[in-house]
């Protein structure tokens, strides 16, 4: 799509945003109810502007990954737009993976009724502890060889989307066999399987994911040949393509809730006094609000530096992701917090959604690898970076290289 | 109460709130039942921690404001523990203005049931704008003198606890009568008063107030001349009496509550994996927890602090109350937002009460008058200081005093 | 210059800077020796590195502006990078203006020897109190139309490198005349022009640009109409032209500063113990090094990002270097501060040269327009830009619009 | 002393800073001249306001520690009061310890001449690298036993004070001897001695500390037997007993400074306007003003509360000690920078003297600890207090115990 089709649909987009979708919004609290659901996305069809970023012979509209940013922005102006729009996650994820690595056969069956709405999907990689966590290379399910295919066993946790989801996309450790090497292996199982069932729900204050976030148990579950997405023994790598780019949609998203919650308190700040008395505390009031444009176009310009960059180079994007997740998280927070300061008692009632966009957006800085455990990744590979640099060091005190220089002063 | 029965009194709080308290909550986001609040009051009468800050001759333990803070804070390791101990606002600040200013007759009729625990109370001073906010003087509810007593009317929003409360304390506007000056009076009303109706609800996120946020209306509302609170026309003083203690007390039970935060996730850090990978960035985990440390820290002195003075200089300790409220609110959340991190995907659950207490703790720096407005009077008390000093400007940069030293560098 | 061409000059700056630039720096707290400078200008040249951003036909390397970014970076990886490339302020921002305004008699005079490194110039803006400062509109310096030319009075303050300055861009006040409407005016007033005169130097804490700060005088000085720097009255829009990218390529610099700080506090964490104890505390340290390389990039993102606009769309670009020059002065100041806290004692010191990095990126928060005042720029604009969308308001809490829902619990 | 002679004596502190010192303070960078500190030790002794730390019997005002915060911060008032006043670190720290653990003999020769501000001190502990930094115990110097007396070798290094001193206190490893056990010995070294030779001086950022922070080479250094302070082995122990208090001493003396750069700031705020125009962004400077203004009264709480704590339980208060010093060393920075931002251009020039006071307060971050060892160790004895408590775990998520509530969403 050439930039001016992207603005267009950009504009479009947010058109729809403000007339189908926000009018739709569920009271704060509740969640998006399946039917309007359904109906928001036949809405979007119609509009041209439903999952931008699957492929065109779908139904979507076959974004390259570094278009996203603002057409994902706009959808996420609204915690149900991603939804409305067929580009929430973990759907938007599994599309993007399912396209780069699944069959024809599995595209047919997996991705072509998940881009056109007709089913939900889920990611089932996090395990409960010890398993695989922030550390995917702890991961204790397994998949055995067997006659005709697999078998898969262990315990799945905090698998977002997993109510009512129609398949999901399982990570279990395989040892060597004849279908290939040990490692980690990705397997596509119906939801209707027997040997796959929904445990304990965890309930967790963000509501914009459609299908909580449940335990799931794999006992005994046989899956064919066929289930096998992409490669035995190449999950870990396969997580890695879909992990970098699934962060930044988040970013994406989450700063289009951060422009909404920044706009209401604008709104306010326009129409209102302000803390009961707008002429003596205005400047209290412009300190927040810039802090807050910085937020959101500090956090705007790293999505797109990294959007550029997992483009050109998908390693150094997935490192960069790292950045982007953990400024964004926190950028966007900062923002829906001093939107509900701006807007006082009203600010954390529910006759303002912004206490819920700030329990929207709370989990996403431990969602996708806590921010700490980027915080240590990033460290990790920065002093890499310089140790393979080779350079003099600098940082040997020019002291140390001096005579005694006897000081007189006393 | 000498020092060492104030640390009797602290530790039988401690002992109560784990044996009695914590056993008792309602899981994360439901409201303590009516009925077990009752039955957590006659425990706590047992245990002889029941309403710490109130006179003993009505039951209490008669501790003095510069008492309250250890067993306060004891108090709310438990977000319910106010309220089984009945000290909790806005009772607690009610009994404390009862007790300074009413009549003998009126303290029996309302303190005395107050601090037993038979009756719940509210404050009756917020009005939608552009009424009394965070600037009281805006007040538009009028009290007019009718013969035998006074007509309310007006409307209040944001009247904490004001749901099956007993009866509220109105400040309303008075004109100068044979009753006293032109100025602000306080007068109780009971909640059965047919002139007094409960408006809308306003739903927050908190949920440690019992009686919720409601609109009150009051329409030709008479009561006789023995319901004004202490002196017509005096009712600004007597509120900035109640508000500045009140204000601290907010600080002493909110810091109990993020101790309680740091604690699960110490536990949490200590008998498990913190973002999946202990050993390697336990680092970044001990950063967080020193900070929260600091936090508590300071917020304990500043609690003291402004304890000794509001005894020692109550418009001082006032004043300084605006410092305490502000860096305790902040800091008490982000001591939680910690937690919360250091706990991971769990935190943002409703299997740890910690997403419940960030939402109880954030309006607090919204009510009791919000951060921005507290940071606007302690700058132009800071600013009025400075200038009463009446000292020699240091201002005045040394170069303007220079001849001209011309350097002959390039 | 086209991509492949950008990255060579960049690598054959970096390389440079490594080899000819760090070897000649002066110690922490002394200024880059006037002989020395020239003596690096003359290996810049040689290089083919030497005034990247000015125009190929006087000797520079013709850089489109959203190409300066990574060049500038690699400059300011030293602090007296700049100088030895010619690409320092405020010569760098004269430049581009000259080059945008000035005519092809002014450029062979003044452009041409400023690129050549011949002659070092200064932008006379600011004044004292009242005069022009954060707001230039409050300009009191004036031009008088007289016989043949103009008559400038005034006083500047704050000159940045005019102490050696071969000649000075002034700004003053002009009336309406033959020569134009009523505004502000830009001159060009020869160092040696016996109405300009040096006043007192201000000795600030920041070493990296040549010529001090001093107080600059005119009484009485006399300019022929060929002074005039594009047309007179229109003063403060040329200004605009100059803000804007000056603001934002002292971003690029300071955060190749930033990278020098970091990589020094790198070489420390890989070589040696952190805080005297690695074992323990690298978390800590981790955390640290991350914070920095999440600055460092947001900063390098924002800047692409405004550099952009400002081809795309000047005026938005001039006002997004606002948000720039903010994130960027506080991001790079925090990035040399951790810097030092990771050297430890060593950092305060001057056996590294952090604590004079420190020294000389402080100011940058105040000049070029304090951060408080581009705060309530960015404000202003968020504040207006929403105004002018002329959307529905998204302020009004839905509890306005409810009939009262009496609840039951108490 | 009581507290109304206490409230005296600091009302004559700071009568006296403001009349004798503030005066005599040299420019900015530049260093206290040795006979102007002894000119204003005089005039100190006069007014009766000479080491209001140090014994009484030696011509101090015996302030006992939880006296001491509203003098020193008097002192600190002025960057050269403590020196004025003879309460600066090292000389300060020594004397307490002095106090604590000399014999008669040596309080004669070494305590009675530095409490009467005729002789320096420097306390000679940290190491290079490998030795004592952070970590004490990794001490190096050792100090042999041989006849008559003890034997020093060793390097120490960033040893304040000790250019001019009369006298070291050193800590050296010694073994198990006639003498006593193995561990660390203190010993007192006079300055003449010959095995004691002042080394490279190490250039820091600060002016404050008379005597600079050189190395001190120890070279067959022989000392008698009396000059063990205290007994051999336990001078780690002396060590603790050293450095709590004077980690807290240095957060009375600069927050005393950062009250100064707070007034100076707001004498510029009254009387001028602020980033340029004073009725737009006055509020955003009050945001600075009042952050600076809680910054200060939690440190002063703070300091208050470890005060109390040191005098009550000596361990329990160096513990909190570290708290202290994290905070105020952090809340003093601030409040200095903030001084900066609001006087503009004249508070990075030396015009003001607030640039320097950055650089004199930016070490204590580091000094003492950095402020990164201290967390750790802040959050090292706060999980091991929790573990201590021995209660139950709060950290085990409700949702383990639940039974499987299958959700029929989606």
């Amino acid at each position: 799509m050439d930039t001016a089709e992207l603005e267009d649909l950009r504009l479009a987009t947010r058109a729809f945003i403000r007339t189908e979708v926000i009018p739709a919004e569920p009271r704060p609290g509740e969640r998006l109810d399946p039917q309007v659901r359904r109906e928001l996305n036949e809405k979007a069809k119609a509009a041209g502007v439903f999952a931008p970023h699957a492929p065109v012979e779908l139904g979507g509209r076959g974004l390259a990954i570094d278009q996203w940013s603002p057409v994902l922005q706009e959808a996420g102006y609204s915690p149900i737009g991603p939804s409305a729009l067929n580009c929430m996650a973990p759907d938007e994820g599994n599309m993007h993976m399912l396209e780069l690595i699944a069959t024809p056969a599995q595209k047919e069956r997996y991705l072509a009724p998940l881009v056109a709405g007709e089913m939900r999907s889920c990611f089932a990689m996090t395990e409960p502890h010890p398993g695989a966590g922030s550390d995917p290379e702890a991961l204790r399910t397994t998949a055995t060889r067997v006659d005709g295919g697999w078998r898969i066993d262990g315990e799945k946790r905090f698998i977002s989307g997993a109510i009512g989801a129609g398949f999901a996309i399982v990570m279990a450790r395989t040892d060597e066999s004849d279908a290939g090497p040990a490692g980690a292996t990705m397997l596509l199982v119906d939801a209707d399987n027997p040997g796959m069932t929904l445990g304990a729900a965890i309930h967790t204050v963000d509501r914009a994911i459609d299908g909580g976030h449940p335990h799931v148990h794999f006992d005994d579950c046989f899956v064919p040949d066929d289930a096998v997405l992409g490669e035995p023994g190449r999950g870990f790598a396969y997580a890695q393509v879909r992990l970098g780019p699934a962060r930044l949609t988040h970013c994406m998203r989450w700063l289009g809730l951060a422009r909404r919650a920044h706009d209401i308190a604008l709104d306010r700040a326009a129409h209102r006094e302000l803390f009961g008395s707008p002429l003596k505390q205005l400047g209290i009031a412009q300190s927040l609000i810039a802090d807050s444009v910085i937020d959101m176009e500090t956090s705007d310009a790293i999505i797109t530096k990294t959007a550029g960059l997992l483009v050109a180079d998908a390693r150094a994007g997935s490192a960069l992701s790292s950045v982007a997740k953990v400024h964004c998280s926190e950028a966007v927070y900062r923002v829906i917090d001093r939107a509900i300061q701006l807007t006082g008692g009203d600010g954390v009632s529910d006759g303002l959604p912004l206490a819920q966009y700030l329990n929207e957006v709370r989990p996403f800085r431990i969602y996708d690898g806590s921010n700490e455990t980027h915080r240590w990744a990033i460290a990790r590979r920065s002093s890499s970076a310089r140790a393979r640099a080779g350079v003099e060091r600098m940082d040997i005190p020019h002291v140390d290289r001096l005579d005694v220089p006897q000081e007189a002063t006393a």
